[in-house]
């Protein structure tokens, strides 16, 4: 890993359980006002139109907008299936902001803490930027930047995305490591020419069903950030 | 300050002394090198080519880029003027960097430290990403964000400087605060519907060639971090 000189990170399921904090703020969103919803079942669905909505993005159909602006209109999608259709706006608003609640896997703040002795760090996600804040300061990552879709204004796994945030930090492409849960996404920015490192979250989207291996060759392979920072040989906290 | 939910900060001048930093820099990479510098003239003459290469981008005349190249290309303009005609490349490259090792004012880390308890925090600067990323690194400037002239791709006072850093924050422009020590840059920001704070550095051009006092009206003025802790009724430290 020599010549490494910026980490970036993928953030939905590599740094934070969204299935998991999703369930749990509807739950208790929806609770007071008599709602009761299945959690796990309305974050799978919420997060199925995740790729489709950025799709519409990607492909030029829509202009960029904010992450906070597609789940909003995926919110809407799945509202009827889920019993939503009369919740009114102010609590749709505040579900929608649900996604700004998201907790971290345990390992996270202090490896994040500990790569940063040695690391620029930023996450690289599809997040918005006030969508990032908002983990950030619940979380205690310790960011140097806000890099990614919001500052590209395209959304991963378009080569721009990964390109930004190396240029962000004054880096060539492979002067910075991507740190990601998702085969799909390291293979995008190997081909733009980072390097990568893929974290194991084997139960993102539920009970044994994340990726426990990666399915793409990377230049490094971890079980959680505790153990990256040891491979790329941080101190201890 | 009701209804504020972040402040947004200029950077040289009214967080780091970058005359002082500036002529401190130079004269120690050029030193070794055989070479004697009046630091603060050549701090003074570098900085005289900021405004009119801004100018250049902000008018359209050349495309966005980011404030290294411009503080290299103003480098150029100036080297002959101090005895730098020969300089290497490799040094030119470092002696630019000098813009990356800013010192703080005394009271700024401490001071964004308590704002940080109470609101969101970024730059708003000229200043390119990394640029605001190695100062807050050497001066323990804890950002939620590096928002400003990268994000927008223009440079201050352009009104879409300071909206695109409001709206970074998901913030009305009434509901950000902009901190500076020139009246130029709060003007601009208070046309562009932020509120505005002054912070008075009386010495940052040399002593008693600082603004001691705003020229505009503006919401708050300040004589330090510290008193604008106080005055938001920020918790001490």
């Amino acid at each position: 890993m020599d010549g490494i000189r910026a980490l970036v990170f993928d953030v939905f399921g590599t740094l934070v359980d969204w299935r998991g904090s999703i369930a749990r703020d509807a739950r208790e969103l929806l609770a007071p006002r008599g709602i009761t919803i299945d959690g796990e079942a309305f974050a799978d669905a919420w997060r199925a139109q995740y790729q489709p909505a950025m799709e519409d993005v990607r492909s030029g159909r829509l202009p960029f907008c904010k992450l906070d602006a597609l789940h909003r209109r995926n919110l809407e999608a799945i509202a009827g299936d889920f019993g939503l259709s009369a919740l009114d706006e102010t609590t749709r608003v505040e579900l929608n902001l649900a996604w700004h609640r998201l907790d971290a896997w345990p390992d996270v703040s202090a490896g994040l803490h500990r790569l940063r002795m040695k690391y620029r760090l930023a996450p690289c996600s599809n997040g918005n930027i006030s969508l990032m804040v908002d983990l950030a300061r619940r979380n205690y990552f310790p960011w140097d930047a806000i890099v990614g879709a919001e500052l590209a204004r395209d959304y991963k796994p378009k080569p721009v995305v990964y390109q930004s945030a190396a240029a962000a930090f004054d880096c060539a492409p492979h002067e910075v490591l991507m740190v990601a849960a998702h085969s799909s996404d390291l293979a995008a920015a190997a081909q733009a020419g980072l390097r990568t490192a893929f974290v194991a979250r084997p139960d993102e989207k539920g009970p044994g069903l994340g990726e426990a291996h990666a399915t793409v060759p990377v230049d490094l392979s971890v079980a959680s950030l505790h153990e990256l920072a040891d491979r790329l040989h941080c101190a201890p906290v």
